[in-house]
């Protein structure tokens, strides 16, 4: 299910295998909450060389119902998309006070952002969401605490998502029909022995692979780092690793020299709608005038839909005056650029040059 | 130029050489007032079977600025499009009070909606904006009078018209170096003896093509057909004609039936934009609930993106949950939908079988 193939430190290259194709590693994943993303469809994934996405299973079952999901023929029927994609729990949404009523011991009770309906998310419930919706990996529903939560809480959320990560894993393996892979998350925010401790119990239950959670919350990025290290050496090494919400690209990097495997994050999508272009060169802050008469593409080296087509000068025009089509311009460059940096940092890794790849990507945030 | 090739009573199809290719007619030209449309670019366009688009060059100028556009090498590498262009001279802003300031003698006075800076457009300017940016087909400055203004604003406008319409001619002629053809405007209200004066006039100068300008501004559609067919026999056959602003499906054929071959609307983008899809057994309102598990295609018949990709559940999902993403799939159908009209209108004049055209599809809009 996942190969590496090569190693250049602890940074690894290789093969996951999914239900829908088979995904190069490390990779990045784009985010498509509600089987979407803003401006963008499966299409638009698919030029973008997009190998994996990631939906949002609690908030798919919220709109679309997942009922309605599996009867459709699964998700990847439902938005036309034959490659991966990871679902996420929903643990995320004890993040949004919109939806969050009350974290209990067997679950999450959230309220509709729109109709204020309550809804109870188990664990095994979760399980049942993911698995009619027929995503390629389920996440295990985590108890994610606030970003500064107090140490007594961070405890608290370690141990309630080592007991909902074993009730995944055992309800998950009693419904899976569909060769759907099952990830678990450790907790323990910043304090090095929480974090280490949760990652021990996470990866003790047997899952198909491990996650970060409760990390790129807007901490220093040193003690993320720092987080990330110690819980790396305790997980097994022949699993796959993944690094929830992380984007940035400098990002990326030192955490796959740490061995990491998997990111998501809505840095590329989102910041494309802020207008910036991310470029093996830096961010090209397209609404900005000195562009109003560029005839390049936004970068050379790039073989998007918008560097084929069109002028910095045109895709300035369409940004300046808020056209609509523009924040679809700009995300589809900036997909295809988090997709040719994957690809960069896996022959690097290939060529043994991780090292020499960072320090020549130091320009890029 | 414009060559007629199968006439079915006043109905007539051929072709209208262009600069930039060739158009089968009668044709439809969606709106891409900034060299874009919302959520569409040329891409889109091309996928859609559009054959030709109208811009604004008065916005255009105001915006990207019409010396931008001809140091990039015009409008149609500008945007990258290769296929028909027209633009409109900025005689309807000045229906738009953000805009208009004052209408004298030799042109308008407007402000720029942003900024406020008053920009004067004189018959002069507007040819050499147009020519400026490119277009295969330039539109003359008109006076375009409010809708239910008194007679003797129309009377005005119509003289004006026709005073602005001969000063374009004799300065497009001189300085049109790009084989740009020019399309006079006849006004003339709802009056018919106005109306048919001012089409006398405005045809007597010599254009490549004839419009009607002040006309589809909401009033009674029996009284928008009288004020067409009065002025269409007074303009000489064998030039293009074009009705500016007409849209909805039955509406043109009526109009084709009565020998106009052009015609121009946002009615298919903007009604995307409120979730309504046009099909040929009438309008689809996807964000019912109706269709939340409908599994077949908004339309088996029709090849455009979405209905190759995505069930009309999908697309209810996003039209629901008003993902920007769904405008553009639900616009791409539109724009499909009336190339595939104007394909059938075409075809049923050839078969001299356009009345029954129009009963066949007397259930759409």
């Amino acid at each position: 299910m996942f190969r590496i193939e090569s190693e250049d430190g602890n940074a690894r290259t290789g093969k996951l295998k999914l239900a829908h194709g088979t995904i190069k590693t490390p990779f990045f994943m784009p985010v498509a909450t509600k089987a979407v993303a803003k401006f963008i469809d499966s299409g638009d994934f698919k030029q973008s060389k997009t190998q994996c996405i990631i939906s949002n299973s609690l908030i798919l079952h919220l709109t679309a119902g997942s009922d309605a999901i599996k009867k459709l023929g699964g998700i990847h029927k439902f938005m036309n998309w034959g490659k991966g994609i990871f679902t996420d729990s929903g643990g995320f949404q004890m993040y949004s006070e919109q939806m969050l009523i009350e974290t209990k011991a067997h679950g999450v009770l959230f309220k509709h952002p729109k109709n204020g309906k309550k809804f109870f998310c188990s664990p095994e419930g979760s399980m049942d969401i993911q698995q009619k919706i027929g995503s390629d990996v389920a996440m295990c529903l985590d108890d994610m605490p606030k970003f500064g939560a107090k140490k007594e809480r961070i405890l608290d959320s370690m141990k309630k998502t080592y007991e909902w990560a074993k009730r995944c894993k055992a309800h998950h393996e009693k419904i899976n029909r569909k060769k759907q892979l099952l990830f678990g998350i450790c907790q323990g925010g910043l304090y090095p022995e929480l974090r280490k401790k949760s990652a021990e119990m996470i990866s003790s239950i047997g899952f198909d692979g491990l996650a970060f959670g409760g990390l790129a919350l807007g901490e220093p990025i040193s003690k993320m780092f720092s987080a990330v290290k110690v819980g790396m050496g305790s997980m097994p090494k022949e699993k796959p690793k993944y690094l929830m919400g992380v984007g940035f690209p400098s990002q990326i990097i030192e955490a796959v020299s740490m061995g990491v495997d998997c990111f998501d994050s809505t840095y590329p999508t989102m910041t494309a709608r802020h207008n910036y272009l991310l470029t093996m060169n830096g961010v090209v802050e397209i609404d900005k005038n000195r562009y109003a008469e560029d005839g390049n593409p936004v970068e050379k080296e790039c073989d998007c839909y918008i560097c084929r087509n069109f002028s910095r000068a045109y895709i300035h025009h369409v940004s300046k005056t808020k056209e609509p089509a523009g924040y679809r311009l700009r995300t589809l460059h900036n997909l295809m650029f988090m997709a040719r940096l994957m690809e960069r940092i896996r022959t690097a890794i290939k060529e043994n040059e991780l090292n020499k790849l960072k320090k020549e990507l130091i320009k890029i945030k």
